[in-house]
């Protein structure tokens, strides 16, 4: 076992060209590997291929850099369409607006993100400038991740992979043929629904950047982070699988507001930086 | 852009418990979280759901620490059972009978799986039991990684993510109803006709070891790596993506033996530790 060179430094390197291009090349490279399934409807937006012209649209969006959110919710019962930023950034008014359009088939369509003050910003210029259009538009903001505010302040909360759900089950009800009243309230029913926290092992960087979002020390970690590395509520040293599930899931369990008895989903996400084995290894301990 | 604390060292920090547990527990949650799919036939062994009974029997297999190989090839399709080993070990030989008993239908199983001397070992004891059982099998040993052995020494190159396609083309036939002769002999075409090179641009690490499989430095990668950390054939300056994909493409295509002309399934896999950005900024350009 004590065999090889010892663990050492290393800047995490990236398999990329120019940085300031890698959010374009990204997205011509994921139209180019899913063109059954998606199109690219115009730069930083992609929608889907057969978008249906007779049901209440989706849009979702955000920045990049946690992929496969925002542009790999698109897809039958899913979203419709995804506006897409720069790394860690929300997209433009002008992405949003063209989503929207390219969502819209005369029904109305629900706005589905994460709630940061950039993409409220730009979704909802967009919204104004898609009602001068005579496109309605509702909006409903993800606030999943119970570590970034309280119980009492819950419109404060930001949006991390609770999206996944609220996406789910609006795009669901979308495809059903259901009304935009409809579709916005199983959309907030499911946002009311879903709680995440999380747990950093190490910061995250942004490409192009010389500098890490924070630091942590080799033997220790962060719970309560956010998808950008905005801090978390509490540092301490590296605790085990079990350990760790068992915070998080009492956190999440004591934030519930429903009877105790209903069945609950459960998704463990990696955000797209964590091997399979530690996330099925955390799956077991937080299903116990 | 220049805020936050400098890049630098860190061990790769696992959520994990006793690294030496990681392999069960992960095993247990992958079952939990796929449970409407697989099944847990016995100790490291994962089989489908509702296997078919009237049909060929596809069985894979191998060490753990790349998932989602090899448990994530069990479904419909594709394998009916996977024997897991240990991280970058073969499965036992006891393992890997007990694969092949559940994959059984009365119509013979094939062996598919990388050409790594512990899994021929094992996998080989497996199958001469499996014959005194009455189980025939048959054996194609993936061979992709043009890297590992020139075009005279195809039978010594290793298997990588080649494994997907003759999976994916042997199960498909089983799946039809096809002899096991006829689904041997799709799986042996699937492997002539995939092909693939790596490149690393830092070490992989077992879970409980304290070392790297090798070094590299902050600026350097190397191409034709294998998955366990084998020696590549080329190391030199970390280049863009446009480049390495040139590079790969061009030994890849030079190594076929079809006439030009014919369509190519293209697969860009980064063994899961890679980001989706990266992912798909090379697919564009392997594409182009």
């Amino acid at each position: 076992m004590a065999q090889g060179p010892e663990k050492r430094s290393g800047v995490l390197k990236k398999l990329l060209n120019d940085p300031f291009d890698a959010v374009d090349e990204m997205v011509e490279g994921f139209v180019a590997a899913h063109e059954d399934l998606v199109r690219l409807v115009g730069p930083r937006v992609v929608g889907r291929k057969a978008a249906e012209r007779t049901k209440v649209g989706i849009v979702t969006g955000g920045g990049s850099g946690h992929e496969p959110a925002f542009l790999g919710y698109v897809g039958r019962g899913l979203a419709d369409a995804a506006a897409i930023g720069n790394v860690f950034a929300a997209p433009s008014p002008d992405v949003c607006l063209e989503a929207i359009r390219a969502a819209s088939g005369g029904l109305g369509v629900l706005l589905l993100y994460g709630n940061y003050s950039g993409d409220i910003l730009n979704f909802g210029i967009a919204a104004e400038r898609a009602a001068a259009e005579g496109i309605a538009t509702r909006t409903v903001v993800v606030t999943d991740d119970v570590a970034s505010a309280g119980r009492v302040e819950v419109n404060k909360r930001r949006g991390i992979a609770g999206d996944v759900f609220v996406i789910k089950c609006a795009g669901a009800m979308a495809e059903r043929g259901a009304s935009l009243d409809d579709v916005e309230r199983v959309a907030r029913d499911a946002n009311r629904a879903t709680h995440s926290m999380g747990v950093a092992l190490s910061a995250c960087e942004v490409p192009g950047s010389e500098r890490l979002s924070f630091e942590l020390a080799d033997d220790e970690m962060e719970i309560g982070l956010g998808i950008h590395g905005e801090p978390g509520v509490r540092r301490g040293p590296l605790m085990t699988a079990d350990e760790i599930a068992a915070i998080l899931v009492e956190a999440l369990l004591a934030d519930l507001d429903q009877p105790t008895g209903n069945d609950l989903a459960l998704l463990v996400n990696g955000l797209g930086a964590t091997a399979r084995l530690d996330l099925y290894v955390l799956y077991r301990a937080a299903r116990r």
